[in-house]
């Protein structure tokens, strides 16, 4: 059977759900285009490090293209989707600005994640960036270094506390982690390298509308963090919401908390892949699937990851890396068994490995099953798992590197600020056929 | 003596010579401060292997605040300057946008550097970026990586071959570093990471207008050097001047090159120092100094590196890296002999080490007194010195390990594109003091 032939599947989404789902189909007589609108996969548990300049954006990215270079019935394309067209089986890609242009498939699988949620408040967005992607990742490093910068030539006083103010909004594992992080650099690092300002004297400040920080982990653990945070320095407000952001600072409960560098890390949405199926979602906008993960009456069509609603044992999965790619390697199977003519595999079931948050240095805490760690042990097995989830094996030696020399030296491995112009003045052109 | 009553040396550039300059006055009964409107100091040499994605940003730059943070003489200021009062000793500097401020001194050094010099054609800027700092060399990579990518979701093969034209304007070291290093890319790199394009298909087109490449080295060399880039793939045409730019391509003798990737390496302009001084300046706009590299009647400012202008045995000296250095040294000495009230050294002499340009893996020409090579032994003195000269002593042994990994595998170790957002909105602020 010629490559033409092959039944074609469409994969959206370079993350974890849809890199797994390639690989999975690694073997099958299928040809599988995997579609990202980003060149690389990004390992988005260790993009904390690189806002707070430990890690460089090349040591948790990889090109898509060069993870699956070897995998030869897999094509790459770096192309936005926009849409799909459920009945004609086609994906809806932008190309080159303004022509939509479209990609047939035999089976699809949506595995478009989240982004930021600003909870009808996008209008803070320039004022406090979030944290999903690279690039979120170097404007929060280059706003928070230059805040230090600044004030090192900044001779008013109330002006220094303004700049070394440091707000995070949500306190999930994003703004715990960040903020152990930011606390350390400021407590740790940053000691010798200025001479007028005191970088000791920053301030961290994390605030969260819930009751208690980490509130998807054990109370007892969330309250070691706790501890763990505020003994570090980090002040943490819980039970309290931001009404207002600007280029001052945040406004929470009716009070004016003057800062420069606010980071966003409270909530996220999912994709629109709802909207583009037209399929039922649950309140949030996650397109619930079937058991077997497809969209109800769509036995072609599958949805995994962040931006799928599954319940299991009356709940609904959470939005973490392990469901995405469990599911992505389950959807490989299925559809792998469907050209095969073998019979269906069971319902997808999650199995559950544990969950794990890092704050700082030397402390994480854990739980898997019955088993709760809190301190150095936790941290170690924090330490050893990303280091080997990371995705390209070149990446491991690097990080295990620049972690050794971090957490020996305390100096950063990452400072820069440098600005990018991105894309040359596009040529107008005309129609354009497109792969089929 | 109080910090405060030592005399103030203010360096203006965090490049070769600046550093240099930083760097002699360790010892010296002074307090120093460096000035530069980008947080690190940048390795030049190596900025094309950035910009053909072997290395990663970081791996060539370093905060210029961590290379002086033992040197406690010595603050590190992120400002941009925009003038000098000569008669009021205060270098003018631009903070939070609006609002000019002035720093005062006792001996100034201008350490400023040149910038891309497009001949009266600015125009051309923005289809054709140079490589002068980070900021060019992320640009020039992700419109070299984005172009593959393009091609291999493009149909119509009239634009495949405009999206895999790569046409280089100038043919010195920059020029030639770089096309070499695009042929190797496109020739082995990339072999096995498209589907639909073949990448050994593309097309390097370098320009010239003199009537050799590198024109500064011993004809022989670079005729050795033209064999190795043909060789290589490269088209290389010379006598012959770029008329016109524009999102289509170039012209060059009256004839259209299609391509969607021009990367500007003719020329460069020096940094508005002269004007800042209104001191008398070659035909180029370098500052004429004394051979104390002191400005006319004004001994308590000093000018180097490639801004500044001195002949030496009939010729005027090269604007190279060996240059800024030696004089950046030069200058500290010369400072810290007065404020000693020590007799001021010789004037200044420069030792010429040599010149050495790579062609790609395992070419290079090097010429050192009466030594002409070219080819491998050559390639590794070229390897032995970067490495040697890399600022930060951590970088050199991840750039070794960056360099054998892409030797060993043919991988290209920094292949990602990615946005940064910028500045936040910035707060209207009242007047500030400023630093004195």
């Amino acid at each position: 059977m010629s490559r033409d032939r092959l039944p074609h599947v469409v994969i959206v989404g370079g993350g974890f759900g849809g890199m797994a789902a390639a690989r999975a189909l690694r073997n099958a007589p299928v040809r599988v285009t995997v579609l990202d609108r980003r060149n690389h996969h990004l390992f988005q548990p260790l993009l904390y490090q690189v806002a707070t300049a430990v890690l460089a954006p090349g040591e948790i990215a990889s090109p898509i293209r060069q993870l699956l270079r070897k995998q030869r019935n897999t094509a790459v394309g770096m192309l936005e989707v926009t849409g799909v067209d459920v009945q004609g089986r086609r994906v809806l890609v932008d190309y080159v600005g303004d022509e939509v242009q479209s990609l047939s498939y035999d089976y699809l699988v949506l595995a478009t994640g989240v982004e930021q949620n600003y909870f009808g408040h996008d209008e803070f967005a320039p004022f406090a960036p979030g944290l999903k992607s690279l690039g979120d990742a170097t404007t929060v490093r280059a706003r928070v270094l230059r805040a230090f910068e600044t004030a090192e030539v900044e001779v008013d006083p109330s002006r220094h506390r303004d700049l070394l103010t440091f707000v995070l909004v949500g306190a999930g594992p994003t703004g715990v982690e960040l903020a152990g992080a930011l606390a350390e650099m400021t407590r740790m690092t940053f000691r010798s390298d200025f001479r007028r300002i005191d970088p000791t004297s920053a301030h961290v400040i994390l605030i969260e509308g819930g009751p208690r920080i980490l509130p998807t982990f054990d109370e007892e653990l969330s309250r070691k963090a706790h501890e763990r945070l505020r003994s570090g320095g980090v002040e943490i407000r819980t039970g309290t919401h931001v009404e207002h952001i600007d280029d001052e600072g945040v406004v929470v409960g009716g009070e004016r908390i003057r800062s420069r560098t606010i980071i966003w890390t409270a909530g996220v949405r999912p994709s629109p892949a709802g909207k583009w199926l037209q399929a039922p979602t649950d309140r949030a906008g996650r397109v619930s699937v079937q058991p077997d993960l497809t969209v109800p009456g769509r036995p072609e069509v599958f949805v995994v990851g962040d931006t799928a609603h599954l319940e299991q044992d009356g709940k609904p999965l959470p939005g973490v890396a392990q469901v995405a790619m469990q599911q992505g390697r389950y959807v490989g199977k299925v559809i792998a068994s469907r050209v095969a003519g073998r019979p269906a595999p069971a319902p997808f079931r999650y199995f559950d490995k544990g969950n794990l948050a890092v704050i700082g240095r030397n402390f994480a805490i854990l739980e898997s099953g019955r088993v709760r760690l809190a301190g150095f042990p936790a941290w170690c097995v924090w330490a050893g798992i990303h280091l080997a989830f990371l995705p390209a094996s070149g990446n491991r030696l690097i990080v295990f590197g620049q972690w050794a020399w971090t957490y020996l030296t305390r100096q950063l491995g990452s400072r820069l600020i440098h600005e990018y112009r991105g894309e040359p003045p596009v040529a107008q052109s005309a129609g354009t056929r497109m792969l089929s």
